[in-house]
């Protein structure tokens, strides 16, 4: 479980209860059910048109992604293993991690050990895993900006829903005792326009393109260790070249 | 037809029509004719201005595009076929995948495969392909950009039109009691305006956006196998690299 | 005469007008002299600040570039004229085409196939033309974002206007009856730069910006057809070369 | 004196003054010296805190920038001088020159022709020029950002300032006749705002940027001439290659 | 210390403070505890739940680069060490460095020279040390896209809250005495957001952003300065080389 990602919106929504709370009015005001509809039902009809079906199944599991913690290595975890597969290959010869390699549980990682262990030569290697990495952030892309679409169209729609509501109240001011409330009601939507785009579909947007941006770098030391790898370059290079993206040589 | 696009449009103008309702005053107060001529009008206007005759005949074929099944195969399927046709040339020759050439109807497949039939070289091949995939995107991305545009023309067409209903009921305050009504239909521009922005030209531009790009990752596709075959690559070699593409290693 | 440019512009103006016919009160509310003269006289002015006297000369020029009809052929037509000169430079000689090139219009062309004339080396001729081709583009991304601040300018002038005219109301509301006229005439300069921006800049802007990028096109296939007669390709390998940008492989 | 940065600065202002003049409640309601601390103090304040003290310091200098005439030749007199000088070097020898290029105002062309007078070689003279002219980019780049920062930051004074209006307005709500005057003060400071950053920063962040434009084309003559009078090509070659720059092919 | 970041902060809160006393109603109506949870609270949460916890540590860090002076010499000075440091090994031998390289409390310098000092070729040297300085990069980005976050997030909740307050408001307009108060905390939470984007944020988004350019180019130098030492070449071609990047040659 990601901690932030939960505390976050669980945060966001709870501080907001506590302002309604603190208001005096109590909850009532703040739910209307034609108005949900409009901006929840609308962001989703919206969303679902500007998306091909294959992406829009990814939904789910992009918002897994976003609230799991990353499963990928930390940064000198990955170093240590592939430094220590490196010196399993120099010694005993690329077959011995074969076994290992089967086991490893991220992808990209096994993927570009098991073409090691295929014997792919370093030209072919790594265009390869670039082309997969490449691939990966167009595919990452288009899930980072769905949540960013949405965070646009849950806005647009909370302003449709407040002016339908604006036009009836308007049509209608021949009791002006009811104009408050249909004024409180009008302005609803753009309220849960505005908490959906900012409480949830924002969040999940920059913490996916977080997770996508540690992702690569993952991916990229993965790249370069299997290189070196396959152009058989001596562990001692191989060591100094990863570190260089590990050391914070400055805040 | 796209499931997708059908159904977002439908259900976000659908959605909208029902919070009208359960509004309570009916669809009177929101169908103006003057609104409409502004708004949808004054769009139409500023698009055919802003844009090239030929370009603004494309709008009902983009239309089209955004509403129709994609017509290109899965990218598993793709490779499939490319791969099919690689054995294929490598058994028989290259006369033998004339004929099923021509009958392939994806376009940039059929040119691809005919350049191939031709005996085009592979250092001539990928460069023409890629000549081809770059001006396929500037005209696609002219369409785009037109739906784009209308969003952004058809809020500013409901902005302006919102002031001209203002400053009329504000020159004519005499009947207060005509304040209220006036003042809906000012705000119906805006609302129009948006609407079209939202539900029309929003999901239009994003629909074929995506297109676009699955398109182009189906091309690239193309490209990349026709070109491997020309420079008369193992059919082992092809199959990795166009797996690289689809494979998710990732989510 | 550019068809569409000049129909958007008084296609859009004349709706504005129709829906302030339609609204009942007449023209009057809607024209002010010092409004107009705030709204337009500062982002005249604004303009002026912002862009070099060079450039500013050049704002008449652009307009009739974006209100006549492209004087560059038409795709197919420079195609075929390429294919025409490369024919007979291959039969006669270079020195054949000359008289004819001195008769051409297209300045880039005529640019091009003098340099070919003059017996330019390939290796000297393509960077040179690409050269012409990027200085053109730098001259007029000046004219497009001179028009696309405009736009800006003409809102942020409008804004300005309109609280100019608050503050005037709002410090004399001695006489009740006049809050409405004078909010009128207030919102009167948010309307003028609303209708500066759109239908005036933003369509000129946009055309500019379309006819850009198809005279860039055209100078795509003048350089890379010149480069390949100076380069002495054969007459198949630069028809098939040049058409791969001409064909619409895909919708 | 740059007539048009002047002359747009001076009218840009006058045009407001007239408009406030024919409002009929004279400059009383539009001075309010606690607005102006907020706004124009404020946007100080930020900017002093957002940018570093080197960089803060080029403030007055960026300001003579916009307002000065541009020191640099025009293109058709530079490419003239580069000429003269190449022609100077292949009669003379690079001797010759070296008096007049200490005699150079322009700072760029100096130090390239001084390099060339040191008998540079091109391989390392160009890399040095494009270095030098990166960094100036750079260095302009800070003081067109700092003026686009000033014009962001004196709207959101400006609404900050409104916003502590509104706040003492409401809160104090006894005397309902104060409640206009209250109000339009309120107002000021966004109206100072939008003045400050469409009438001062937007101003002379464009005219900064247009004047880099010019500088970086100017530049990249000096480089691509130096360096071919480096590489000894003829006097021919020079002025064909430089004029491509020059000539306007296409409006 | 950083004494504008400082200055400007102090500053711009003073300048707010001032504008409030002399607004004349006092800190009363200002200050609303509820107000401050949603808007501050709720940018925290939000925050939290955009960022990975990793990055999210990096705050308080981020912070202190903000209003802590650059801990990076002036480029005169480092160009000038680095012209030492060449002499010193031209003269002595690289090991006669190795001492005082320890000593260097920048730690991209440090790091360069220590690789020198290990006798790294400078085909290893340049890329790696490029390597550590695009990772930095990404590092800084995270921090200042993690600031530019929260002023857009402070002016979302500021939103939220203020439409919480005005439902409130007008689900409750019973007494109309309360209205004005009631509206003025609403807005409260507007300001609040306005003041956390600008004079907090917004402040240390771009000095971050300022800092780290600053930054880059000192490491520029030191990887151009050390590739070449590290390729032998002599000093006078050092000195001239990074003197291109010193000297302004123009305003």
């Amino acid at each position: 479980m990601d901690k932030t990602s939960l505390g976050g919106l669980v945060g966001g929504w709870g501080l907001v209860a506590l302002a309604i709370i603190l208001g005096g009015v109590g909850f009532g005001p703040y739910i209307d059910v034609p108005s949900v509809i409009i901006v929840v039902g609308g962001s989703i009809a919206v969303t679902a048109g500007q998306f091909e079906g294959s992406d829009l199944k990814r939904f789910t599991p992009a918002l897994k992604v976003a609230f799991n913690e990353v499963k990928v290595e930390s940064l000198p975890e990955l170093v240590e293993k592939i430094t220590f597969y490196a010196t399993e290959i120099k010694k005993h010869g690329v077959m011995q991690i074969e076994q290992k390699v089967m086991e490893e549980t991220n992808p990209f990682f096994k993927e570009a050990f098991q073409l090691l262990v295929d014997g792919t030569k370093p030209e072919v290697l790594e265009p390869l895993l670039e082309t997969k990495l490449e691939h990966m952030g167009k595919r990452h892309g288009v899930m980072i900006s769905m949540f960013g679409n949405i965070g646009g169209t849950a806005g647009a729609m909370g302003m449709i829903g407040t002016l339908v509501g604006l036009v009836a109240m308007l049509a209608n001011l021949s009791d002006p005792a009811a104009v408050g409330p249909a004024m409180a009601v009008a302005l609803l939507t753009t309220m849960y326009g505005a908490l959906l785009g900012t409480l949830f579909a924002g969040i999940i947007e920059s913490k996916l393109a977080q997770k996508h941006e540690k992702e690569v770098v993952a991916c990229e030391v993965i790249i370069r260790g299997s290189s070196m790898i396959a152009a058989e370059e001596s562990i001692g290079n191989i060591k100094m070249q990863l570190n260089a993206i590990l050391t914070e040589v400055m805040e």
